[in-house]
């Protein structure tokens, strides 16, 4: 039910062209969609990108070019895991819209934004940049400030320890780690600000898909940690914004 | 939002107490659980049974009690998967409440209401014999007319082609199987009526605690098969009774 | 032993020709192939479509020809995983054979029969429309008026509640969800009819193809729910006609 | 190399009884557990509370009572995952620490502090309370104001929308679930603050002791969901802490 | 149907008291249960065994004893994995009847029958001793002439080739082994005859209660192995006799 | 030490070359493999068939040729699992090698011996073809007399009972069975051969490529049963003919 | 063939009452037990206390005894996994067995010999001690010199450094860590020497009794680790020993 | 901090220009990365080869070329799991660069060291070859002397020990097995040297890309056995290399 409706209802109520039962039995039928969920809908309007996102697998391309159409309005869009075919049809809804080959992901974006915050995403390996990649485009087109550092995994862990001071520095981070996964206690032990772990499916043999990173990241013997699913850029980028958000 | 407060507001308006925009504002903050869902709670009120049941796994004996206390208010309760320790909790509440030893169950119930419909119950061996109880105790509670034939697994199929004249007038039928599962496919095959499949817990070795089973029914060679989880024999006494009770 | 045979054996006796002990001796022989499951065969006569439905999966176009050839006798048909090339090969029998690109299903019918009842399936995401799509063309090839309503997932529930009065009106729900597949215990939680779950394989990483749907579904803390396999539109589809054809 | 021999070395190479070369080697050898690392540990200590925790599990009541008068000094600590015999133990050390016997979880503290932020814990069920109150008990200890809302899974979920205005305040939130832990997925559709999402090991046979829920989560359609291990009340309330602490 | 109403049928049919057409019908009324099956009761009564076993687990001492008064008539009678409390419940009906503690095996049989053929049981470990007994009685009730070997693991290969010459003489033979189950491969490689092996959850850790030996013999590189269930020692000596049977 | 080498290190000894402790010593020397194994070899090779069989997957085509030409010198061969390319390559060598296209299979044979006993091969579904004649072609190649009853599966269970005949005759019975794989159960409850059980990948979604259907055989509630790898065909044909070869 | 046997044949070659040929076939029934093993055995006298090792799961307290009875002539005796009862049974024997109650190790020695090289071990945390000492004791029993630093977990891995220079002069190191076992993988990167690696079962949740720990181990990211079985203390310790003895 | 910063701190405390005091704060400032972790640089140099080894998997040939261009400084790289087109992007930058096809293994070396110690590499099959040709060139590359034995798997035992002489001379062993692995028992139950232990993902089925063998290695019954990753013939050789080379 409509602001419109709503007022209409209570107009005639007043007019005394509803008697107080009937109206009350009108306003019993409004579905929460119509009123309850209003609210919510007003309350996700307020919520930084998640409308304007869209998750390309599964979908036919012509699909995420429908979706994307209605989506990107306001000429502001996300789409992740999209096939250079999907991103072929967006781009023909929106000429700008920018591919990031590596992650797969598609941004449609106004005039840079100021960046707030410090987000900062560290990977364990070179395999692994696709997914950061994917985490970084996230939280930036969502308006976070982000940094990268790759390549510090535990094999040589001075590389890690080198990067001290910006690690000193980070509001959140993000670890991006596959085979053991080993990156994300180690960073969680020396920290004091959330850690959110992303295992990946790189490996072979026992990492099954990144299934041991997986498991290895949500027994962390260091506390501080959570962890988003496998190679799920999209997903730590997204929460490490809500949480960099909140606090400036 | 009850009714009274929902006429108050409308009678106010009425009265010019209330401008029409700040009744709307009023309306609007409606909490759906006040209005939206209310709807939804006078419909789950329609709903057979599932007001009334308690599942007692993971709570102690006094939270069993005083959740039995508030949902038994009309004499009428089922609790599954309930410790000797629990039922001698409720039945400190409610002196008449009957313990099945086997499932774990307990009923607490009114002069015998008729029974509708015909739900048949299949087990495959005298093992079982504890989740077809909890289904039996479930789908009579709830009202269905339920038999139990026992014991025609497929080791010796023959045993249960000597029951085709009570399958056959069954409207819902419930296999229930440990070891291999393969009851079910089986009954699946030779009948027309809906199939609810209950793995057990039932073997040992492979059979890695009704997973044997469990896959096993979702494989299903034979369509008109749905399976509950794992020992569920409340889910499927529960299910065959809606659809039953659909039928009548 | 066919009907001829049967009385064959009786005329002979009545003309003296056999002894009572040699006819006696004689029908023993008879195979149950050739009377006990006759009735059997007769009964699933009644069953509407299985015997018309072909599963592609494994098969050569060949083989999926020669078996449609057989079943396609009444110019009734359902292939299910059938790929354009099994599709092409049932085509050169049945000219008027329709492919279902989505599904990969292949229908062939008469003129539209009325539909019966009320089947409505539930989305969680546009990308499970392709097996929405298998149960939807299953349902209603067997007879049963469904209906679609699509991308409804948890993550805003909102458009869930939006189709409350669309949900109240079914006789039986199909609820096709990936990922977490978290929509079938929601909907088992505002409905009172029986909810059939189908896991799909939509998602990555740790959705392990499908498993996690599943788990999630066979777990639902909701009960009214069962699950067919991951992915099994066609299951669902079938089970649910069969429920819903009792009803009416 | 504590700040005695540092200071001797330099005082000698100032009396010149050191040579530059001579004092360079004489430093180099420092090893970084005397410097590198002080650094981190007044890091660490600037954190709130880790170091003043013991994770019971696997130690011998001895061992927990050593580990405890070595972190208690203080007279502030908290003990996970404590046995009765632990909590003894402890106990004998310090004879005002308390037992939370649901969760098994031992605090001992100073006079109440300030609470800050807002953290909110909703629990599926009933059956989940002893994890919600480990992440209750942590997040206190560690000094953020933290409530709990029981028993709003999504079998009805209209149980969790009529606490929406609480939702709406909080700044993070976990959601504690056993069985197929949708609510989760249904928390984060309807809120743009951080959830952390704790499986329990609640359920039976196809739960396998919080997979189900774990895999469930994991895979979440709606974003700003991380998981932590399967019963990891501490963690969730330890993680659920350093955001809100931040937020302050 | 009885003899004596088939008989009675066909008389009528002679004396003219039932048409051709009537006893048509009547006949084909004849369930399989009384007719098909019948046959298929015969030829079970043929086998060896099987009818006298009962798989105690999961069942009552009391059922137990049920289910022994009505197998055990003939005063022959075996019961696998039976429980203390389900030997004595069996003794008050038999008291003849023998328990084998290690492999909690219950025999009652008549004198002791000439055995025939030969099969071997090799262990790998002393602690599949328990498993190897179950194998060795139950092969031995059934009639076969049956020895056992046992250590003879692949840690010391040297102990299986010292009985090169037994091994030999065998006609069938099983192997029983936890942990890595390496010995199936070794003896299939050395012998000519079927090898039935039984994986046992003996082994800790990564074994997964016999998991790692299933997946080993399954995965055999020499041909001829078959496998049974882990810790089945019933199922491998009731296979290896009626080969051996077979063979004699 | 080959024949010579011990033949002459005896005749040192008759003519008293050698002492009899410098003879002692010298045959002490003797390895294994040159005394002990020769033994093993010899028996090896009154096997039938084992030497002539190559197992295909992860070999080069040239790899197979090699082998092949080493194998196959009496113009007797067996190669599973090969691709066309290696069935190209052995071509080469033996022009008279014949290739079985749906089970890969390649054989090399001198005119067609006898066949003994009786083997038969039972399939649940048309797709179950492949891995059916894999096993089929290795039992006849071995010299068995086997047939094929396909299309027997449990959801049409008359189609089983009505070969009930030809059952009965087998010797062993080779049961091949993807999806739930009951068939194997069934076919062991009416029969006292053993039966060979072999899952098949033919499923989809829960069926794991074969995982339910090997469970499923493994927990098998009819004793007599023993399971082979999925899709292990020759490993089933092997074993058949082994026991059948035995019998006759 | 014992010697006599042999020197015999030999005889009656010398002495003409045997032919060449004769001889010949006589020698080559030689078993290898009797001939080719004795090789065996003998070299495996040389190993290093293998003989004198029970593994006591699943043994019975008597099967345990009379296996020390035989192996522990020498006053040499290491038993693992002992229970209480098995260490008594064993003490009946040896009045000087030792029993380690953490580990559940029994040992018998002779006076202290002298201890070679330098293997340290390492545990993540104080719940791995029990097997840290099953390494320890073995180790140490089989004559190498063995330190143990425990509870270095990468959670605070300033505690591993500080210790550098005791890891840098170990020969062979075992790193023992339950949870997510990230120790394995950062000492290996340390370090130049070879690193055994045992997960333990320390954990909950998804750790699945050591699984998530051993995965881990499996997948580092650093070269140079090697994994035993989850809480295969021993088989670290024996390896450790065989390698740091070949180094001395 | 670089050694001239190191010592102009000193010298400016010498010359009186800074303060005990102040000094003593401008070293504590002393980040590990340029202090502690140079050691463990410095350290690392002297391990053979693991700086010179590119892991190619998941990254693009254009990353492989940058970091074997800095790598490959010295003329010596090694680089595994490399794809063609990653071997022809290293080879234009390194034209000598040799490429091992079937284990895509690519290798650029100075002429040729003196080889060190024994190492032995034994597969079980033909189709191993791959996995075991990565080892050997790791170990070669690395300087240890290596032979590779193949085709001895426990199918036909007597393969193996023929060449007993061979595997008692060597040091270190490496057994790589796919389908059941046993080999890797067998072989450490005749040798009194570290043997590693590598699965490969060769078998089908229930191999579950070499699950199987992992599990089966890891729970080796004979002692003195480690496990590396399924398919990880870099590891061992590089473990086998380690170990050698302490011993030479």
């Amino acid at each position: 039910m409509d602001d419109e409706s709503l007022k209409e209802t209570l107009k005639r109520v007043k007019k005394g062209e509803l008697s107080i039962d009937e109206a009350s039995v009108e306003l019993r039928k409004i579905s929460f969609s119509d009123i309850g969920f209003a609210k919510l809908d007003d309350h996700r309007a307020l919520r930084t990108g998640q409308d304007e996102v869209i998750f390309c697998l599964g979908k036919t391309p012509e699909q995420v070019r429908e979706i994307a159409k209605e989506l990107g309005k306001n000429k502001k869009l996300l789409a992740t895991k999209a096939t250079p075919e999907q991103y072929a049809s967006i781009k023909k809804e929106f000429e700008e819209a920018v591919y990031f080959e590596n992650s797969k992901t598609v941004t449609l974006k106004p005039e840079e934004n100021d960046f707030i915050g410090s987000i900062l995403i560290l990977t364990a390996g070179t395999s692994d940049h696709s997914i950061a990649e994917e985490a970084l485009v996230t939280a930036q087109f969502l308006g976070s400030r982000t940094e990268l550092i790759a390549d510090v995994g535990v094999a040589g862990i001075h590389r890690l320890f080198s990067h001290k001071e910006d690690i000193d520095k980070a509001k959140v981070i993000i670890v991006i780690a596959g085979m053991e996964g080993a990156l994300a206690s180690v960073v969680a032990g020396i920290v004091s600000v959330p850690v959110i772990a992303v295992p990946t499916s790189i490996g072979y043999g026992a990492s099954f898909e990144g299934l041991a990173a997986l498991l290895s990241m949500m027994n962390s013997c260091a506390p501080g940690v959570a962890v988003v699913n496998i190679d799920n850029g999209f997903g730590a980028g997204y929460l490490a914004h809500i949480i960099n958000n909140g606090l400036n």
